[in-house]
């Protein structure tokens, strides 16, 4: 069995979003485990002193028209967040907790997370959100409470965000497929290609 | 027939020579015939305080590495010049002057200049290769060189240049279809989509 595809995110990107809602399949079919990465990507811009798309006033208006058109391109619903973007160190660190107990169920509450955001338009920076979704994912309410707040959890969430960096991540969706490095959404036909070809 | 598709693009933009190659097959499949214009991008980050890619330290290698990557995934040839990025002012005088004269010589002369930087790895921003150039595409060397001095001309590029600038072009390559705009190489299979289905 080939290496497993690395997946970094951060659940408030759209084109986190869209990638979430197609790698594990694309990988599948080549017979691929994808490792999910949750990262806090204001964390990589204010590291490397960039700014994210949406906060550069020629960049804003396009940007959005692109997340809409991207998502129908894809065939997925697509509401924007009236808060955009937003701190995902709530759910960011719900996954590690989950993902330590058991990979579906994590892996389930990140596309609910996603979803919450990006097809329901919730508010995800919330505790309130986050617990709601991993609730309806199948994890205990308290147990998962608990599991935000542990500092194993918060020192798992910085150091996977520093492991991204120094990776040489500088924004999201980043994939990384047999040590390629594969920047956004609009990769995944490089990535389909790659995996089907074993490089090229 | 439909509108032209508008293709802005700036000679040493190497996202812009995938597209040069590809999008008047994709365009002419469907119908369309494409507006070439190429603009000055460093004047435009100038006008918006924006940097490119591959002046972003974080982002060079990155950039470089997917610049061939995507070459070979369109199976286009790729040699990234010495010099990069370059002013590409003498090529787009040219272009335009040429483009006054005859449609199809100017549409030679572009891909010659794009080849020119991007298959054999020359320095497109002299006045010597763009004449190189024009005059291996069928132009007149006296001619040519009378028009890259010709006011109008230089007038022309500004108001090229501008005039994306107000459309809200931001980078390069950028096609608009229907009116609407799509940025990057990337965009193209969603250029394409847009054509077959006459919008989504």
């Amino acid at each position: 069995m080939s290496e497993p595809i690395l997946f970094y995110f951060d659940f408030t990107s759209p084109y986190s979003y869209i990638v979430s809602e197609k790698i594990d399949a694309l990988a599948e079919a080549r017979g691929r485990q994808v490792r999910w990465r949750p990262i806090l990507l204001g964390a990589v811009f204010k590291a490397l002193g960039t700014v994210s798309l949406v906060k550069q006033p020629d960049k804003a208006g396009y940007s959005l028209r692109d997340f809409l058109r991207s998502a129908r391109f894809h065939g997925l619903p697509y509401v924007h967040p009236a808060d955009f973007p937003v701190s995902t160190v709530a759910p960011a660190r719900a996954y590690y907790w989950l993902h330590g107990r058991d990979c579906a169920l994590a892996r389930r509450f990140a596309h609910g997370v996603f979803r919450a955001a990006f097809v329901d338009g919730r508010d995800i920076s919330t505790a309130a959100t986050t617990l709601d979704v991993a609730v309806a994912a199948g994890a205990d309410r308290a147990d998962i409470e608990a599991g935000m707040n542990d500092p194993a959890i918060k020192d798992r969430l910085r150091a996977e965000t520093d492991a991204a960096l120094a990776a040489g991540v500088f924004g999201a969706p980043w994939l990384v497929v047999d040590g390629e490095p594969f920047w956004g959404a609009d990769r995944l036909p490089q990535v389909e290609h790659w995996l089907r070809t074993g490089g090229f």
